[in-house]
C-alpha cells in the first residue's frame, strides 16, 4: 500500500461545550471530543464538495476502523473551541484523519487520530456496507488544495 | 379517529444512570431521559414481536410526533432504575405511549409520554417515510395481551 | 403566584444536524432537540449577562420541572439550524422559556418548552440545591431589553 | 514509574445498542463504545468497592489522560453486548484499563484502552482536582481478586 502524506488543507469546525456535554466533575465528558471528532471529519470533506448530502446521494460512507484521543487540558462550560482536521494519509482504502481541539485563546484541549474506510452502501443505507478503492478524483481534492 | 384505550402490557426497559449521562450539577442531564423512553419504546413493541431486526426487514418506523416529560425527583449516578411503558392509545395512524421512570426503591423519578406515527420507508432506510394505518395485527397483540 | 409576560428577548442558538445526531432511519435522534434546547436556555441567559462561569462561580442552577417539543418537520444530517428561544413567563421560582427551532430556509423542525426552577447550590455543585426565588435583577433584564 | 501487571479481576458490563446508538450507516455510532467503555470503568471500580456513591462522597475522580478503540465488526441495534473490562496496569498516579466488547454470541465488536489518573477534588466536585499517588489499599482489591 503507497501512502501518499497530505496537509495541506486544515478544515475548521468551531464548538462549544455545553452544559450536557459536561460531567458531574464540571469538564467535559471525554466522548464528547469523539462526536466533535467525528462532526469535523464530515465537515472537511463537505469543505472539497463531498457534502453529507452528496454522501447521502451517492450511497457513499467512511466508517471506522479505530479512533484515539488524547486529552491535554479540562474544557469547560462555555468554552469556545474549534476542531482543526486534515487528512495524514491515504492509504488504498483506507485513510487517516488527524484532529487538534483548540480553546479560542489558542489552549490545546486535545488531538487525536481517526481510521477510516471509504464505503459505499449496496443498496441504500442500512444494506451491506462495501469497503471501495479511495477515488483518485477524492483523493486529488486533498492534493490539489 | 375512533380510540381504543389499552393498558394491560406494561413493558420494564431497566436502565442505570451513568456518570456521562449527568451534568456538572450531578444529577442526570435530563435529555436522557428522551433517550431512555426511546428505547423503552422500542422494547416495548419488541416484547409483542416487534423486534428491531422484523422492524428492520420490514422497512417500518415510528417517528415521532411529539414528546414531554415530567421530572419528579433528581437521579444519580449508579441510580438503577426502569422505565414502564404501555401504550395509551391507538389511533389511527398514531399512538400515545406512555412512560414512567422508577428508581429501583420504588421512587418515581420521571413520567412522560411519547406521541407517535406508524410509517414504512418507501424504498429502505433513508427514503421518503409514508405513515400507514396502524395494522390490526398489531394493535391486536395489544389488546390480546 | 403572579406572572408577567415577557417575549422581548429573543436569542438565537445556532446549531447543525451532525451525522451522529441522526438515527438509522437517516433523520435527526429526537432527544437531540431537548440537548438543543437545553444549551438555547444556557445562550438565552449567557446573553444578559448570565454565563455559565457566573453561574458557576455563584453556584446557580436552572434544573428542569418539565419539558416538551413537537416535532414538525424531519431535520437530516447536515441541516444548519437556530434555536430561538424567549421567556415565555416568569414565575414565583419558576419560569417557562420557549424554543423553537427553525431551519437556515425558515422550515420550521420544532417547537417545545421548558419549565426550569431557579436555584443555588448549598455548598457548590454536587451538593443540595435549593430553590430561590427569582431575583427581580434577573428577571429585569429580560424585561428592559 | 515501577508497574505492575494485573489482570485477574474482569468485569463484565451489559449493553443494548439502541436505536438512538446508530447512525444513519445503521450501525453503531463509534463514540457510543467510549460511552460503554466509561461506564464499564465505573462499573470495574464499583465492583471492589469504590462505588459513584463512595467515589462521590470521597471526591474522588479518575479523569482521563487518553482513549483508544478499534471497531471490530459494525454493532446493530437491539445487539445485546456486554464490556469486558481490566486493570492493565497501574503506575504511579495513572492506570489503564483494556475493555473489550461482546457481543452475545461472542463476535469482538471493539476493544480498547482508557488511561486514567486518580485524583481528589480540592474542594467537592467543580473544584480544582488534584492527581493522588494510587492508593495501596485500591490496588490492593485488584491484585487480591
Amino acid at each position: 500500500m503507497s501512502e501518499v502524506q497530505f496537509g495541506s488543507i486544515v478544515a475548521s469546525f468551531p464548538c462549544q461545550v455545553q452544559w450536557g456535554d459536561c460531567d458531574p466533575a464540571g469538564i467535559i465528558f471525554y466522548p464528547t471530543y469523539f462526536r466533535w471528532m467525528d462532526a469535523a471529519c464530515w465537515a472537511l470533506f463537505a469543505g472539497v464538495g463531498y457534502t453529507a448530502k452528496r454522501m447521502r446521494a451517492e450511497h457513499l460512507a467512511m466508517p471506522l476502523v479505530s479512533a484515539d484521543c488524547q486529552f491535554l487540558y479540562p474544557a469547560e462550560q462555555g468554552d469556545r473551541c474549534e476542531v482543526r482536521s486534515r487528512i495524514l494519509r491515504f492509504g488504498g482504502k483506507s485513510f487517516v484523519v488527524a484532529h487538534e481541539v483548540q480553546r479560542e485563546d489558542g489552549m490545546a484541549l486535545a488531538k487525536g487520530e481517526e481510521t477510516r474506510v471509504w464505503g459505499k452502501f449496496a443498496n441504500g443505507p442500512g444494506t451491506r456496507l462495501r469497503g471501495l478503492a479511495l477515488p483518485e478524483e477524492l483523493t486529488a481534492l486533498f492534493r490539489a488544495a
